[in-house]
């Protein structure tokens, strides 16, 4: 075991299997001042005073997973979601990840920029590893626009996510979503849906309550999958319209993600992020007898009843029809879940999986052998970091990285459970669930801040980071169609014949 | 040839292919009163006096067309469609068609009953042969159910069409879809829906005419087929969310039929019609170097410039994922085409088809071997007649049904053209085409109105035909799900435990 | 009750809802010399002497059920299936059923003729209802292409079998399958397969041994769907490269339904036959611990795990996608399945399902809101009859139609059980099933055989019924198709230059 | 323009934008003893005496391409394809391709070593580029097993390629293609299939020349899609039910890509590779009126007369559905393809592509807009690498690798034709197509052997390459499959019943 104060300047990483998305080879790794220098054989760095040792022997070294989908102390539903940015990247370091997205999502008629400050405000003082900042598009105005820019040129925004559900609340309607894909396009960003028939769940929500159905089942039959594969289809073709490249947050379903492997075989440019519970649960929970189970697992969209959804997605993200993972991780206890215990539409929405989306992908995805390690390294991590402009330094373990590092012991297993996490909540939807795949050592920029369940953290010592626009995975295809796909008018000889007379309005 | 003025009480068709959609078998069929009263081998009804004997040896002998989609004298677009309800409905008869379908569409805001009594007023005292009234739900209120309930109820309308397309003009939400849907299910109607996304063509007009493209080829370019796709898709999602049956009009491009085909697969009631223009030629029309050649094929939906778009939906008609067709017939000539001269948007939406579609499915159907002739007779009359609940008086030759019956000539062939056809318009999307299966006689109810090329016509002679609510066609599975398809709830223990405090609400 | 021995020479049903493909209205139907004489409202024939009257008020009268697929008292494993051609016919009365086709299937080498000699020998003494004879095609040569032709023009056979699995015994290559199409084609017959890879079976229950699986799952693992679904595939690619009909016998998977649903979307003309064991329970059985409840559910194609499988070929079949019912019926009792207690492979194929076949498909298609009672009809009867050139003779409750028909009440309900059932064997796949829909009376070619659970049939009362070639519900298009769309070469000039000189061989 | 004598032991590339798989970077390429030694900004190696320096400013620098499919020299068809070893590969050099690997493809009945000494005989001392062979399994026997074995232990063979067309020559039945599957999967060796059904080939060929049809359409008349498509699916079935890795050789249709698509969509390990020819062109050129135009284009399988096939292909290519791209590369003259004057049967197989493969796809790929840059380079090199085991050696610029690296002119066009083109052959099915995307240097292990149109090659100098078993990229997955995913014996209690007497059998 480190001490667990030192300050960790120099680092060796000895004799593990250095697993980057292209290919594995047994090398050192060496970092100094929160950088890789080097990766190859027999390193040895000088001097050997102050530098810290890591043996990696039949272990792998992957690239810090990041988590393109969280939502720490989200004020949402009457509550507020219980792992903060402390709290949740700890968690998050514990699994495996070294970094998170969360979303700063502003009130309709609010500033987005307003949005951007109070999320950073939360989150700088408390955040253990790296993290960045979503911000979502709820309203549309001449205003929301100029400040989309702002974010982009200014603060090192390049994501933005519309809500196409939630309605009256976060939802925009068609025009607007159309309003918004086009600036993202102006600007360089990348598109994200929450892609769900926000009118569809509201008169289902209506119907299910008006039929005596207030439990946990009813949050996914007022919503099922056809009502998210319908937004789906809806996003992908409006945003397709506009040739903007497209990112659908947590799919869900096997419908949803039909819809986006179809689009991508067309051509277009669409992105898929199944997430840890999408993958790892399923929403056969919402039939548990216990309630407090039942409602633990409800989140929007919801986890489908067909139990073979989670093995389709994992299938999907391993051939590369989706992308890349999130969580979604937005937690509530017991207590705060109860809000709806009489009403399934009050339940706060929301589920764990920062600390376990790793395990989970590596038990349902490389262990049962749906895809190899190499995969795994690029669904968890570097796919994230090429669509969001942070390749290769993050998402990868190469000369010049930053030295987000993960020593993962593939042959390890452990039990998942709320008595063991190290989230600020009280359940976990893959309690039980015992995974291959353990995180043995997580260095974030060159520390190492969890090795052997100890962690080594302070808050606040994690980085905010900027992601420059025009993602080269994502828009070099969409700026070359700009300039070679546009349709031009046929030439002809003008119209020279009559035309009819005054207009005819009906009665 | 026939004396034109005489009385036709009484008539004996002999030696004919009596085919129905069933079965084809040589028999005589004698009619009285306007309804078939015998079918079978060696007819000779008493006394002969009177009896109009037509021979029909060699000729098929079918159920009398019905064009399900049809806009005489529309007011659209600040014109009116040519053909008015007497040369639509003569021009009807030539081509073997003996009743249609008209659309009744009130502006938003106003009345149904009032526009259903208008384009009644229009009808009544000029069709030739029997017709109905679809009515178009505009927009949404407490009085537009109630006027779609006294419709159903008083005036014999078993179907309502909502736009998804003409924003600000036809256009309803979503939400108003919801409830025209609820509406329609409770009162036993058909749901009928023009599938195109109103957002994006309106966005996509735009910007075809900022790109300078304002010629027809701008029609398509605005409205891809993805766009009729997507709104198929969701009208389909939000029909199935309650439950109700959907009718597709004019299904014009690959994509939405798919949509529907892949919809009925997975057991929702949905039916397709595809349009002879859809069945007969493509958009590459609208690339055509000669401008009104290109404004004469402008519809909405559009025609698709894959030319493989008409034999795949013949294919699926044949097939049975399609299940009627109707024509959208609407004429404009080309001076008032031409009111879209510099600009695509202002030319009037409509084509012709109400003479040509039985010679064009014929000839694409059944000659091409695609379908065999009783599929055809599915396709272009009993099938529309079981949907729209007048089956078997229409759509079927057997004892008791209305004599509307064609006399078929299955190896003659026409060429279709403008300078011959007997519509009010000066030009035919189907110009020069040579189709196999020609009309030699146009029973109608009981009397003959055309025989080779003559007409027998009088104004006002057709009957308008009320259609009773609840056709067990489309709703016997409909009221079965609805008793033993509901969801019922988790049978659980109420949740005792504690519940979070005071609500949080973000700043 | 009635009494059974009188002499049925006129029957009156009276008040019944008579339920035809395409309409149901509510008439009496009188019968005579075993056809049915008139349909209609009040009938009184006279005399009312020697008249035997069934009232059905508030019941469905429908035209007998048509299994498509039974193996009666065949010899097949090292043994003989238990229901002969009494107590199959019997039972099949029972359950509603008026006429069956069975299978003469001769061993690799012998004579078409005679095993149809045999079979009919074998039926001719036994049937209580009408059938007739498909035969088998299990090898090829000249005389088996001469047998055809003679089966075909003396004989009423207008099917043929061919297995694409059992290898070594009934299977045939791709070559003799292409020939056998070929001839089908030429002589007007519906080419039927049994579809799955009979090499990847070979070599599946020899992997399966070898890993030590000799139970009854061993039997679906050797041939899992895509074993299926691959020989569809293979077979409507030859048909077609032929434009020869194809009948796809006992479909047991969704892939291979899909395989036949994609084809006729393309234009193909194929039929697919779902039977009562995969429309009514599923493959979950082969994993029952109980050796002898597993091995009654051996069948080749086995039944799917995918518990999801029966609903979804019952949406297919509701919508169209599939077109006839069969059984596959060939019972063997638990101590012939015995013979395979140690191997799997020695399990005698076959299920029951001729009795039950009506009630299954109205309880899980009509009652459960899938298809309305005219699709009942349909894929009961009358797709089978016109598909196999008997319509409207059978299939149909019309003027001139055979008598056999069946009393059903669409409320009644009976529990399905190897107890109570009529058929020789000693389970029931369908044990414990709660079916609505029960066949009050059957009536066969005009005898009222069955009544209230009591029979009133002799053996050898039933007639063996030839079916004419060129079905023209399968062969219209067929015949269309060789005329309109040959391949025409391209005219060209010829090459006149060089030609390379002396052949290269490969060393 | 370099000397073309001096000895390139030291190269220097500057200032270029390295183009890998993963990421774009500008940087230097430094390179020593035929290996990339240094990859970064501003390199100066030390002594600049001797020092080859190429200026790649405004130039892409990217890994050479490896085609994965060439047939130089082949004898086949009484004829021999006219490229062999060194024009081919110096074809291959002017185009950007700096490794091919060949076929070894002995007669039925022959040896496989024999083969592959056979084939590095001829190319040993002619390739002016790295080569490696693929052997095919053209029949079945214990020896052919052993050699396979021997093959890949000692000669560095990991693929192995089986027939399914070329019936009576290559072709090979389902169950010699299971046990060679087998035998790749125990070997760790890629299987390969030409997927087409050989009967259906046969078949069809006869029936089109019966029908008049002996020009260049009838070749793909006698082989449509569907002929691919379901030899595809069938290998597809095959390679699953051994958990076999599969490689379909030259996609040619839409038909087939989707099957490979779907498979790998339900998570089998099955890679696609279309070829130039099918990227590039499409069938319409057999119904060309000039005979040798059209018979240029004869190949197996045949191009597509659907016009949008190659855009298809290349969708599904810039996906990641289709992984890899050879040429099948195969060249014959107009002489030689004479000897099919007067019979398209005769007419030898194949086309060109080995110099035009990287300008075709660049054109239609990455110009296009339907790829980027870095996709380009996956599926024109580091993919094949990573799946034949060659990877980062080849595949990649990093250092270690190997020098084959291309500067690259995205911006610059040239114009293919016959009349400047490097091959040996007279024709060239890219005839006029004007590519964007233009080799302008390139590096084979370190030496400049192309540049500015001059080449500075030596007949033998490029080497055999060996690739190890066990490919990661493709065999991760599937050993970690047979370890997890292995079904197990249900546990049951023995049936202790009666088994059932003396067996029965058929007369």
């Amino acid at each position: 075991m480190l001490p667990q104060t030192r300050a960790q300047q120099r680092l060796l990483i000895k004799g593990g299997k250095v697993v980057n998305d292209d290919v594995s080879v047994v090398a050192d790794v060496y970092v100094e001042d929160g950088v890789v220098q080097q990766v190859g054989p027999n390193i040895n760095p000088e001097p050997s005073a102050g530098l810290v040792v890591l043996d990696a022997t039949n272990k792998l070294v992957i690239p810090g997973g990041i988590d393109t989908h969280t939502h720490m102390e989200f004020p949402f539903m009457g509550s507020r979601s219980k792992d903060d940015f402390f709290t949740g990247t700890k968690a998050a370091i514990a699994g495996g990840t070294t970094m998170i997205i969360d979303f700063a999502i502003p009130q309709k008629g609010c500033s987005l920029i307003e949005a951007f400050d109070t999320w950073k405000s939360w989150a700088d003082p408390k955040v253990c590893c790296d993290y960045s900042l979503h911000v979502a598009v709820t309203w549309w105005s001449n205003k929301v626009k100029q400040e989309m820019e702002s974010l982009v040129q200014n603060k090192g925004v390049n994501s933005f996510k519309m809500f196409m559900a939630y309605k009256d609340v976060y939802m925009v309607n068609d025009e607007e979503l159309y309003e918004a894909f086009f600036c993202c396009k102006e600007l360089g960003a990348v598109a994200q849906v929450h892609a769900e028939n926000g009118e569809l769940i509201a008169q289902g929500a209506k119907k299910m309550l008006a039929m005596g159905i207030t439990g946990p089942e009813g949050h996914e039959l007022c919503r099922p999958e056809e009502v998210e594969a319908e937004a789906t289809q809806r996003a992908v073709t409006i945003a397709n319209a506009l040739n903007c490249p497209l990112y659908v947050v947590h799919v869900m379903s096997k419908s949803s993600a039909k819809v986006i492997s179809n689009a991508r075989r067309e051509g277009k440019v669409v992105f898929g992020e199944p997430i840890a519970a999408s993958l790892g649960t399923d929403g056969t929970n919402y039939w548990n007898k216990d309630w407090a189970h039942a409602a633990a697992y409800v989140m929007g969209p919801p986890l489908r009843p067909d139990p073979s959804t989670p093995g389709f997605l994992m299938n999907l993200l391993a051939n590369g029809d989706l992308s890349v993972t999130g969580t979604d991780n937005c937690t509530f206890d017991i207590c705060q879940k109860a809000l709806g215990k009489d009403d399934f539409t009050k339940i706060p929405n929301g589920v764990n999986g920062v600390e376990d989306r790793m395990s989970v992908i590596w038990e349902k995805g490389v262990h049962s052998g749906k895809m190899d390690e190499n995969r795994f390294v690029a669904v968890t991590s570097t796919n994230a970091a090429k669509i969001f402009n942070l390749y290769p330094k993050k998402g990868r373990i190469a000369v010049g990285s930053d030295a987000d590092i993960v020593v993962w012991d593939p042959e390890a297993t452990r039990t998942i459970s709320a008595k063991t996490h190290h989230q600020a909540n009280d359940c976990n939807i893959f309690e039980g669930m015992v995974c291959h795949g353990v995180p043995v050592v997580t260095v974030s920029r060159g520390k190492v801040v969890y090795e052997g369940g100890v962690f080594n953290v302070t808050a606040g010592e994690g980085k905010y980071v900027s992601r420059p626009p025009f993602p080269p995975y994502v828009y070099q295809r969409v700026r070359q169609r700009e300039q070679v796909c546009q349709p031009v008018p046929v030439k002809r000889a003008p119209y020279t014949g009559t035309v009819a007379g005054a207009p005819v309005t009906q009665k």
